[in-house]
This record gives C-alpha cells, structure tokens and sequence, in this order.
C-alpha cells in the first residue's frame, strides 16, 4: 500500500479512497493510483482486500437450513478456512426459499464480503453476475450454480446413491422403496437418478408407487413409508433421500414388527450406536465445505482458471441395517 | 420519512444522509432534519430502520460454535422471529474465544445490522458500550452479559442439574460423577453447583476425583469417565454436562459391562432410540432463541423498560438410562 501511494505520489488515505470507491478523490488523482496499483502487479481482489483499511475481512455463507446438522460440520469447515485466511464468516440459510437466496446473498455483497460460498436454493443465479464482476468471488457447494458457470463442490449424489441400492439388491431385495426430499433440488433428483440406474442395472421393476419425492417433514415420511410398506407388493427395503428422511424412517421402522432392512444417503451422529446400526453412504460435510471454502481463498488471492466442478465420492458404511435380508 | 423531509424543508436523499451519517449535510440542515425527527415522534431505532433506505433491515446472531447441534434450533428459532420482522440473520461464531466474540459482534455493527443476540464467550463485555449507545438492541442467550446490564435469556441450569442429580440419587445412587465443559463457562458452573447442591442436599459427599470440568473433546471425556468408572470406589452414575458429554458418554458406556446410570444435560437427536434411552434435562433450544430475538424487536421497536433477564425451566425426561439401579 505504502508503494502504491509512493509510486502514485499520493497519501495513503487516497489509495484507500480509490480502492473502496469513496468519494474525495480527482480523475486525475484516481487515475494515477490505479496505474501505480496496475504497475505493482495488484490484482484486483487483492488490492481490495489488503488496501480495505478499517474494514475486516469477511467472507459470507448462503445455507439451505441452519438447524440441519448436515450443514453444521461444512460452516465449521467454512469457519475454519476463513479463520486462517484472516477473514470473518457471516452465515445465513435461505430456508430452500430462491428469493431468499438471492435477497440474502446481494444483502452479504452489500456488506463488502470478499466472497461468496453458497448452497443455492435458486435456479436460476443469473443475479450474481453483477457482483461477480465487480469482483466478488463465488463457489458453489452441495449443489451447483444454474445458469451462470461457476465454481462447484459436490459430493457424487448419482454414484453414490447407485452404491447403497445394488448393496440392497446384492442382501437378496428387488423391492425397493425410495424416500427422497422435494423434485428440483439438486441432490434430490440425483439421488433417485442412481436408485433407478442401479434398479435398472439389475433388471429391476420400480413402482412408482415405491418412489416418493417431497419435503423432509417427518408427518409425510412417516405417512409414505407406511403405504409403501404395507399391501401385498410392500417393500422390503428402503433407500432414504438425506439424514433427515433417515432418521424419521428408522423411527417408524423401530415400531414394526416385520423389519425393513434400510440404506441412507447422509451418515448421522449415533448412527452406529442404535440397534441394527444404520447403514450409510457418508458424505464427508466438512471436506465439501473446506474445499470450497479453499477455492474461495485461491480466487481471492487471484487464481483466474476457468470454473472448475469438483466431485466428491460417496462412502458405504455397513451397520446392519442395511444388510437385513428379505423375509423368506 | 416523506413528513420528516416535508417538516425539516430538505429532500429524502437528505434526511437520509443524516440518519444514516453520511457526509454531505451542512450542520444546520442535520438539525432541522433531527428536530422534525424528534417532533414526529420518531424514535431512535425506529427511525433509523424506516429511514436507512437501500439497505436491508438486519440482525447478527453470535454463537459459541456452528457445529454444535444445540444450536441449530435456537439459531433456527432467532431467524425465523427476524424474517417474521422482516429482517435478514447474519450468523457467526466465537469457537468460544472472547476476541473472536467481540471482532465479530463489532463487525456485525460495523456492518450496520440493527441488533445483536449474543451467545457470549467473553467475561467483559464492556466493548458493546459504544455500540449500545448508538442504539444497537442487545440480547444475550444461553449465558447472560458480563459486566454490562443487558436482557439475558437463560435456562435454569443450577436447577437443571440438581433435579437431574436428584434423580439418580432416588434411583439409589451414592457414587455420582459430574463430567462439564470448562470451568469459568457460565452454564458449566452453574451446572456443577447443582451437582454439588443436590449431594449436599441429600447427606452425600462429593469427591474432587468424581468431578471433572474441561473441554468436551470426546477423549478428554472417554479418559475421565473411564478413571471414573473404575477402582473400588468407581462411581456407579454420570451427569453429564452439556450434550456434548453426553455423546460421548454413550459411547463410552455402550462398550461397558457394567451398567452406570446416565442422565445429560441437554436433549439430543434419538436419545429416545437408544438402548436404554438417554435420560435427560431437556432445555429448548429453540424457545431460548424465539424469546431472545422476539425481547430484541420489542427493544428495537422502541421498548425501554430496565434489562430483564428471564430463566426458562429444564425439564427430566426419563427413558431408561438414568434408571438404572446401581449394581446390588
């Protein structure tokens, strides 16, 4: 900063004034500086950040649900990356409402975060790009930005859910429930791609009456899992959507007589103490959201490739749930 | 607005400029701004809401810690009364470290969010002074201020506790040990006096090596409980401290031979499905988190009674764990 003002043969509270956009400061004056910050070799995001005098730095969250434990080990991860590049975390959750998204990501941009770390609920994110290029970096996590190319962190929803179900059909099912959260959301619709693709893969008929897309409110999941394990072509397994299916699903099930063996996407805390413990496929929450948080981190420190989509893999973790055979 | 500009004699862009402290307004124009503010009635918070045009109405939420599921309901509960009010949250974490606590919370009003609820980790929050006599709204949650008057939402803790104690005493239990988070957290120590209130209470001695304060990191915790449970005089029953503990404890007795009763503080996600069932002193979470933020739009919309602080109950739920009889 202090070169910068030499080399632009002006006090340090214009470089200042110039790199925040404040008011005070001649064309001519600002002109100079921006060529002394240009002959220095700062980038933009990096002259912002190091020159924002006064201000700390902050980077902002956009989550799905603050009281969905899934997302609380990836904003401590968030957190922690933050934290080592000096920066604050702001959290908030758009309560899977695309508005919301929107108002509360241009709300944290308002606010001179640096950057942006989002799990959408849009689809249609077209409204960043203003904010994009006036320099605020954006990386996506869980789930991928729509319409606008962009930084991504996924876990690999299709695969995964594909290796919980042919761990079901390879324990002796062929019917096979599916209890997914509401169409549209991103991991949703991937997950019951992979339970069709490993039904399919096996030669295996799928009822629509098995597969049940909705919200995660335990009443509906409750009432779904009822109806499909009931009648003459009841299920004998089940396949849950996320945690939050899962756990509504082994509490119903810890009431029935007849068991239903059961698979979940989302491995949850205490999983294995419970009896039969509860087999997953885990995704690893905390590397999703410190590896987005890193790719934040490189492009605030002026990384320029093109957008890049990292795909993590999925984890099946037998616990006895999922290996209950079909009854005889 | 457009009566406080009518009075004064300026345009809207004037009056707020000077609500909002912008420069550009001559000193006698931001009197006669602030005199028809003042003859209309407006109050200080109010005012400054209603008249900060192009910018979002928003509040900060501090917390101890993101990854904590205790949280999320309460975090949960103060977002909804902030969207009810028509507010954004902004949410952040201490790690319970009290510098982080006061960047934070001063970056939040640095970032002109209307009010702050505080979870706090700090001993002094005297740092808040400035900032309340600007007119930033106040509530601490889950742990009351220090060193400052301010409004606190608290749990009964110290009664928790000693009902929970109690409990395994009338279940027959002599030997209890006490496993907290560290000293000097508010909540721990209250905690502990209710441990230590209730064996007094009853005729019963209380030995240093049955109670141990520290961190909740599940080995600290497995190393204590297992120092604990052994020797000839091994206790025969936990509290546990926080939900933390718990966890852990679970974990560590399901490994166990011999039974130990157990009863945490703090509810958690399928305590119920457990075997036993976790018995518990349940708080909520989220009727901490609805109260504190509805205390904090009631000062926000001009509310100026003296600090209040109010202490909502805990509550036992008996499932099996902590009635257990210890062993003949």
């Amino acid at each position: 900063m202090k070169d910068v003002a030499a080399r632009a043969g002006v006090g340090l509270k214009t470089v200042s004034r110039v790199v925040n956009g404040e008011p005070g400061v001649t064309a001519d004056t600002e002109s100079r500086v921006r060529a002394a910050i240009e002959a220095l070799g700062f980038r933009r995001n990096d002259s912002a950040r190091i020159l924002r005098k006064g201000r700390t730095a902050s980077i902002g969250l956009v989550l799905e649900d603050l009281a969905d434990p899934f997302y609380s080990p990836l904003s401590r991860a968030v957190e922690e990356v933050a934290r080592t590049n000096g920066s604050l975390l702001f959290a908030g959750s758009s309560a899977e409402v695309p508005e919301r998204e929107e108002e509360l990501a241009l709300a944290l941009c308002a606010r001179r975060v640096d950057g942006l770390v989002i799990v959408p609920a849009s689809d249609d994110h077209r409204y960043l790009e203003p904010e994009i290029a006036a320099g605020i970096a954006t990386v996506f996590v869980d789930r991928p930005a729509s319409r606008i190319d962009a930084d991504a962190v996924l876990t690999d929803n299709a695969g995964g859910a594909r290796d919980g179900v042919a761990h079901l059909i390879a324990h002796g099912h062929r019917r096979i429930g599916f209890i997914g959260d509401r169409p549209h959301i991103h991991t949703a619709d991937e997950r019951v791609r992979g339970y069709r693709e490993a039904m399919a893969a096996h030669g295996l008929a799928v009822r629509e009456d098995w597969v049940s897309m909705g919200g995660t409110a335990p009443d509906r999941v409750r009432a779904e899992l009822e109806r499909m394990a009931s009648g003459p072509d009841a299920i004998t397994a089940l396949f849950s959507g996320n945690n939050r299916v899962t756990v509504t699903a082994v509490r119903v099930l810890s009431e029935r007589d007849r068991p239903i063996a059961l698979v979940g996407f989302d491995d949850f805390e205490l999983a294995d103490l419970l009896r039969p413990g509860v087999t997953v496929i885990a995704q690893d929450p905390a590397r999703l959201g410190r590896t987005a948080a890193e790719m934040l981190f490189r492009r605030l420190d002026g990384e320029t490739a093109e957008p890049r989509r990292v795909e993590l893999p999925g984890r099946l973790i037998p616990r006895g749930s999922g290996e209950l055979p079909p009854p005889q």
